[in-house]
């Protein structure tokens, strides 16, 4: 007993020694590439808060958050706790934000705000994000005046569910019923057997006391269709669940284990006729269902939903690309010129290419993300006094980019996270948790290669549009171009600086394989072929199409938004800006190089000229690596991650997160005594 | 009271009624799949294991691991496990495997097999995959004399601490330092600054005795260079560490979390002279120090390493691909033909193109797998009796396949896990698990990107040689070629089913690839630029190179070995085997379609014909999917998930895996109390 005091004192002696060597100044690496920054990086925080006064607000909340309630929110003990110990502690984070919301009356930018400041660190949040928007759109006047003020006030919590164990993608799938009970005014509510059960709506298992359920509407034997109900899941008195009701966790996930994604059983539960929501078609006490409007405004919520999602990519991408960036700048190792110090590896070539690629999509997604808002809030305005002229467009673009922008993301945040070395790997890294955060969003709302496949029924009917001589505008413009006078306007290396001359490759690219497939397609049908048969067949080609034509999308709301800046920032800022957005074009290109040059659309001494000025830009960029990700100004709390401190200590904080590790609070573990003693003693008995 | 107990009894009728539709049979979808197979599953299985009598032996391990000890190997529990509760699991496996292996004389084929049955789920690894080895190769007879015995007796439990918090790949730039103290012929060990702590090391925090410590050796001021030192970290009696020894946890990481990997703090730790290990070099005890050997050894077992993370790469992959293979075909989810039942998503096409590359790669990383450790014992056989004619190539290649490999495999487990839709996110679906432990491939053991800078520097000497009129062989011999004179070989569409044509366009394009980099390095040589400059300026091309040559490599193992099954198999499974690899091979030339095209060894009709013939092959696979998956013979156990069990049961696995949760243990969970209650009752008070 003596030796383990005595242990414990060196222990605690040693780690004091580290800990006097504490800096608490700016790493020299990090402190250098901010002094010799070209451009004014406070500029450029403004430009993206949205000027001086969101900046402004965003630091008081962040302080809120940090200062005031640090206990509460700081990230430091995160990463050691268990699945219920995170859902606990992010349910009491989203009480105190939905107490405050409640109390300050924050705006609704206040709490997006806030919900960025957090990274998502919500339980709840799909009261705000689903079921609120949810009952706005589907309820009647008076069923909003219902629920609307309990779910404002929080004293009901709901979810939406909708997907089924059995079924994500197809809603036509779906088999819970809502059978009409014209005896009782009711609906009896009924998951038939396993594959029906309600499985993934965030919010479900634990939390909810109320769900939005999508269900197959049968009356008198008759499927309506699906409808979505208002149902009760738990007592409000004691948080039980309800009769006939049973809910739970569906278990560990790889990241997001926060938030407790659950299943639903309904067993023949009865709700009251009025719980179904009627806007859109309604059932009548005596069972008569009339289908009222075409259910427009469910789209628009669905662009909505993954509008969102882009701007979540944008605030992964930022995340990490500061880490990544920050963390090369002050990690040394290895030298390129034996008998010199260990270089910093931001200035390894590999690693710029592995960093820069996550640090302009970082602004293309932030661009892109206003830009897609801004489409939505016009096209919404429209499509509620009752023109949908813009809807297809805008749901097939959305759908696009949310497929696009989530697959290109988690695979730079996962190339950033390599480019941490082993370190990232640690979950303290943050960056491992933003990846594995991430790796759900190529999945919810829509699985990725589906939605790709949706935009590429849209592009293929629009290309029979234009084809047949109806004129495509905005995104498909391109469409009525003729294609077979296309001659490739890159002549001279030096066009590769041309930003316009780039989008109109990409537009070329797009053209010719939107095209390509479609005449694929069309020569198939006339094979005699069965329709879906030729589908089918020509599906990987209609994903290659959608993707062609979505990566010209990307680059082109990026080259117009960065060339919008001229107007509007210092000379400095717009050079930095521009060479941005040319190295990620034209590393799209390099990327891309086989799909390039199938199309015709750049020869081989183009594409080598295009791969030696991917290699000039990462030079260019180098200088401004740190001040473009400082801008981003995230809160250390919001960065969260012991390489990517803004103070750049990296080593300080990698050794001090591991302090909070349970498996640090006794020297020796219990499993000494119940397995590993025995072994080493030869005894093979556990002797705890 | 009374209605908590209503409803828990209301939730468990609800269960059970789920519970008795429970099918024991399998799923009729993969039964159909297994009766249509056009070849014997067996025979393939036997080839896999290496012979009946093998794959008799492997099922006798599974019989007792998973029947007579269940209760400790089963995985059902490990999903809901904390990393605590994991590290202890495991340490109590390692300890049974340890001493079955101890009083049974397993065979190292045996010991082995278990790892694999066992998905390497070992705390303790380290001890026989390092810890032994070092010694091994380390030691003089003397020093061998002294540990073997306690280290395979288990008497102590060992690790091999090398990389730092600060630095990994440079061992150059190792800060620990052993300095030799004459007065009492012992060597202080010390970690001087918080950057040169010992970090990562598995083992290292809570289960290993001992460490062998890689340090800076000085001797009166002179610095050795880099020697391995035995240390005790713990004492044999309580386990608690020796004085001046810090040891603990690095915290949780993305996968992996049952090994204890470790920091290791040495303040001023005083060891024998004798613990330094001898065999390549001595310090007397007057301090005399000699180098012996020129340490080649120690390369041999790098090799062996590197050669052992391929062989992981086959499991992970063989996992990967059962499960999306398996699921995959179980799975409805809609419908091409309108009022058609759901289809199976094995017949999409994009969903095949998702899973068919990894069942494809399965069977590539298990020819590799096989042909790289043949190489490395016939080598290592050369090595030990002074001929080291062959290490160099085999170090590159070695080091270049890890690399390959790895990065080839993680995308491809990830793609697997994305095909499984939402419920690949689950833990519980075995390929999310398999998925964050694989990721720690791409760094450990060299980070990949070092790697294959490792084997360009290897191919650029070759090339000189080449080039120079110097000869090379093996895996380079095609630089001897005159590459002016390369002609495509693939002239109608039919030659995209001929594999040695389809070798011949990898190796010009890797012959082109080198041959450009090294070019393009003579070239800024000449410009007179520093040599670090030119390096630096060509690190993006350098690795583009060392790729080429390895996806040649890849390819050209996998031809020539299943070219050899010709006179070993039956026709049908040749037939099959074939198919499988010349996918492989087209797949890969279409996803690097823009490397061929810019190397001028395919032209636009080639890629045209080799686009069509990987979506021809997707067809002609597509039959015998499940019987290519069911030959790896995966125990139920090893497959540990709920998507892919033999049964094809998934939605009842996936319901069955949730009873576990700990967050479904309790109705109503603590965070209810804490902070919700208040929050929907409007009284803000925490009440529990």
């Amino acid at each position: 007993m003596a030796s383990v005091i005595l242990c414990v004192k060196m222990a605690a002696r040693l780690t004091a020694e580290f800990l006097k060597d504490w800096k608490k100044e700016v790493n020299p690496d990090l402190q250098k590439e901010r002094d010799t920054c070209t451009f004014n990086i406070q500029e450029l925080t403004f430009m993206l808060d949205g000027g001086p006064e969101k900046t402004k607000r965003r630091k008081e909340l962040e302080n809120i958050f940090f200062t005031r309630y640090a206990d509460l929110f700081s990230f430091k003990k995160r990463s050691s706790q268990s699945k219920s110990e995170m859902y606990e502690s992010s349910v009491a984070k989203s009480v105190k934000v939905f107490q405050m919301k409640r109390e300050q009356n924050w705006s609704e930018e206040d709490f997006e705000m806030t919900a960025r400041i957090l990274n998502y660190d919500f339980a709840l949040s799909l009261h705000h994000t689903m079921f609120i928007p949810a009952i706005e759109r589907l309820a009647t006047d008076e069923q909003k005046a219902q629920w609307l003020p309990l779910a404002q006030s929080y004293q009901i919590i709901g979810t939406y569910a909708q997907t089924e164990l059995g079924h994500g993608t197809n809603l036509l799938g779906l088999e819970t019923t809502a059978t009409f009970d014209r005896a009782t005014d009711e609906f009896v509510l009924n998951t038939p057997r396993l594959s029906s059960m309600k499985w993934w709506p965030g919010g479900l298992a634990k939390s909810s006391t109320h769900a939005i359920v999508l269900s197959q509407l049968l009356i008198d034997g008759n499927n309506h269709g699906m409808h979505p109900f208002m149902v009760q899941l738990r007592s409000l008195d004691d948080h039980m669940p309800m009769p006939g009701i049973k809910v739970g966790d569906i278990g560990k996930k790889i990241g997001a284990n926060m938030v407790d994604n659950g299943y639903l059983i309904l067993d023949k539960v009865r709700i009251p006729r009025q719980n179904m929501f009627m806007r859109n078609a309604t059932v009548t006490k005596d069972g008569k269902f009339t289908q009222l409007s075409n259910n427009k405004a469910n789209y628009a919520t669905m662009v909505l939903v993954r509008v969102n999602i882009i701007s979540w990519t944008r605030d992964m991408m930022r995340h990490a690309a500061c880490v990544s960036v920050r963390y090369s700048a002050v990690r040394r190792q290895t030298t390129l010129k034996p008998g010199t110090p260990e270089q910093q590896v931001l200035d390894f070539q590999t690693q710029q290419l592995k960093t820069f690629p996550a640090l302009a999509a970082a602004y293309a997604c932030h661009l892109i993300a206003e830009d897609m808002l801004a489409s939505y809030h016009a096209a919404y305005t429209e499509i509620m006094s009752g023109n949908n002229r813009k809807l297809a467009e805008l749901h097939a673009q959305s759908s696009g980019l949310k497929a696009f922008l989530t697959d290109m993301s988690t695979a730079m945040v996962e190339t950033c996270r390599r480019s941490c070395g082993g370190h990232g790997y640690l979950m303290s890294s943050g960056v491992a948790q933003n990846m594995v955060s991430t790796l759900a969003l190529v999945t919810i709302e829509g699985e990725n290669t589906v939605l790709y496949l949706q935009t590429a029924r849209y592009l293929m009917k629009q290309m029979a549009n234009a084809v047949s001589g109806t004129k495509t505008d905005g995104p498909t413009a391109y469409m009525n171009r003729d294609f077979t006078s296309y001659v490739c306007p890159i002549e001279v290396k030096q066009d590769c600086r041309n930003l316009n001359k780039l989008r109109e490759v990409y537009t070329q690219r797009a053209h010719r394989v939107v095209m390509s497939v479609a005449q694929k397609l069309q020569l198939d049908m006339e094979s005699s072929l069965p329709q879906e048969i030729v589908f089918n067949k020509n599906m990987v080609e209609l994903v290659r199409a959608a993707k062609a034509h979505l990566h010209l999308t990307v680059i082109d709301i990026y080259i117009t938004k960065v060339d919008n800046l001229r107007a509007t920032c210092s000379t400095e800022l717009y050079k930095v800006m521009t060479e941005l957005c040319n190295f990620f074009v034209v590393h799209g290109m390099v990327q891309e190089s086989g799909d390039f040059l199938e199309m015709e659309t750049l020869g081989l001494s183009q594409m080598e000229w295009l791969r030696q000025e991917e290699m000039e830009l990462l030079e260019v960029l180098r200088p401004n690596a740190v001040g473009l990700v400082d801008a981003f100004d995230m809160h250390d709390e919001t960065v969260a991650s012991t390489l990517g401190q803004y103070d750049g200590n990296a080593y300080q904080h990698l050794f001090e997160s591991t302090q909070n590790e349970p498996m640090n609070q006794t020297e020796v573990h219990p499993a000494y005594y119940k397995h590993l003693r025995g072994l080493l003693k030869g005894t093979n008995q556990s002797k705890l």
